[in-house]
């Protein structure tokens, strides 16, 4: 299956900015997407990249470029693989930095098979993933979009499948989120976390990450809590 | 499979106060017990609630009180049923508002069959549901519980399972947690916080949640930033 990826390239997760610098950020940014192009390849699939401007990094698949909004390039993007050949297509957010290729794997093969759209929900209420294999349906990534891809699918008639996966539920957009990655990741995401000096940091309750730097134990949790 | 749920009614949902009054917590704890109740049962499970003190509410399944901290009383409980009987035990804690039975079964199935522990990790670390068929293991739920239950069964020789779900990863801790109950959820815990004015907030980002009352719209998110 042909995997879109979306990744945006224009000042990436501005979420972490209490975590992680400008350059670190789009640094961190584009470990993520190596190991979701990883996996998604590890699912079978055939991953390409939609970025929003150049990419500024080695990457081992198609790269295209368009800067429009998320919902408008996605949607093209989605009519012309359609009309080039009438398979499903996927959907795969370039930050799911803890995706597996067992959880794609569910994501694509629900598809074509069993249902006409098969969505893997994030937490509050996004659209980490998608596999689509209906002609009419059309993404709006506006807000709670989980629930309005549902509201889509019924609108045209589209079956739909959730799939319930931790790892294709966390997206990677705010500090609590790292915390993900050094728990179940073990990909570049995780490697590049631990090389910049970030641990799990366990004060009760969930865990939190804190970041040695120049000898100075900066807990992120109590800088900036979340 | 006997399964024991773990719910504390001393304090309940502390971590809840910039939404809930305690009253409210605690009824919305009973909310959610009951969900969790239904869902075990509904997955084959015999459901056994691990209180730290008499349940104010109708429960239809035995309710063995230990008011000794969660990793006592587990252990006991787990030393316990596993005497009486050499038979799986599961621990789904009680405020998994959104667990579903097909994710509990996938937890119940992977022991016995194919490894002696399964383990459905929480969001922070934390260890959600588990079920164990191991003469030797035993829980530690302090701290970043998942990693220390991984060890604890790499010590005894006990294969290990991991249950990839974002419904078993959805404690109910924070402010946060509500969007997801609101967003999956389709029982009591769900109905209790419609009917006390919770509803989606979207503002960009993960949605949030807001509560009318008296005419007023109180953001959550707004009032007390998580």
């Amino acid at each position: 299956m042909e995997v879109l990826v979306p990744f945006s390239t224009d000042r990436p997760k501005s979420r972490l900015s209490a975590a992680l610098s400008p350059a670190e950020r789009a640094s961190f940014a584009r470990a993520m997407l190596a190991d979701v192009l990883e996996a998604v390849t590890a699912a079978g699939g055939d991953p390409r990249v939609l970025a929003t401007g150049p990419v500024d990094a080695d990457v081992a698949c198609p790269v295209d470029v368009d800067d429009r909004p998320l919902t408008r390039a996605v949607n093209a993007a989605l009519s012309e693989r359609r009309a080039a050949a009438d398979r499903p297509v996927g959907v795969v957010m370039g930050d799911l930095a803890i995706a597996t290729p067992s959880a794609l794997c569910d994501l694509f093969d629900a598809v074509g098979r069993s249902v006409d759209v098969s969505i893997a929900p994030g937490r509050g209420g996004g659209t980490n993933a998608l596999a689509v294999d209906h002609a009419e349906f059309r993404v709006d990534y506006h807000g709670a979009s989980y629930r309005d891809h549902r509201r889509i699918a019924d609108e045209v008639d589209a079956t739909v499948g959730v799939i319930d996966s931790h790892r294709l539920a966390t997206d990677v957009d705010e500090p609590a989120d790292l915390a993900e990655v050094l728990i179940h990741g073990d990909g570049a995401a995780a490697a590049w976390l631990r090389d910049a000096g970030f641990a799990l940091e366990d004060g009760g309750g969930r865990v939190g990450v804190a970041r040695v730097e120049d000898g100075n134990d900066a807990s992120i949790r109590d800088r900036d809590p979340f």
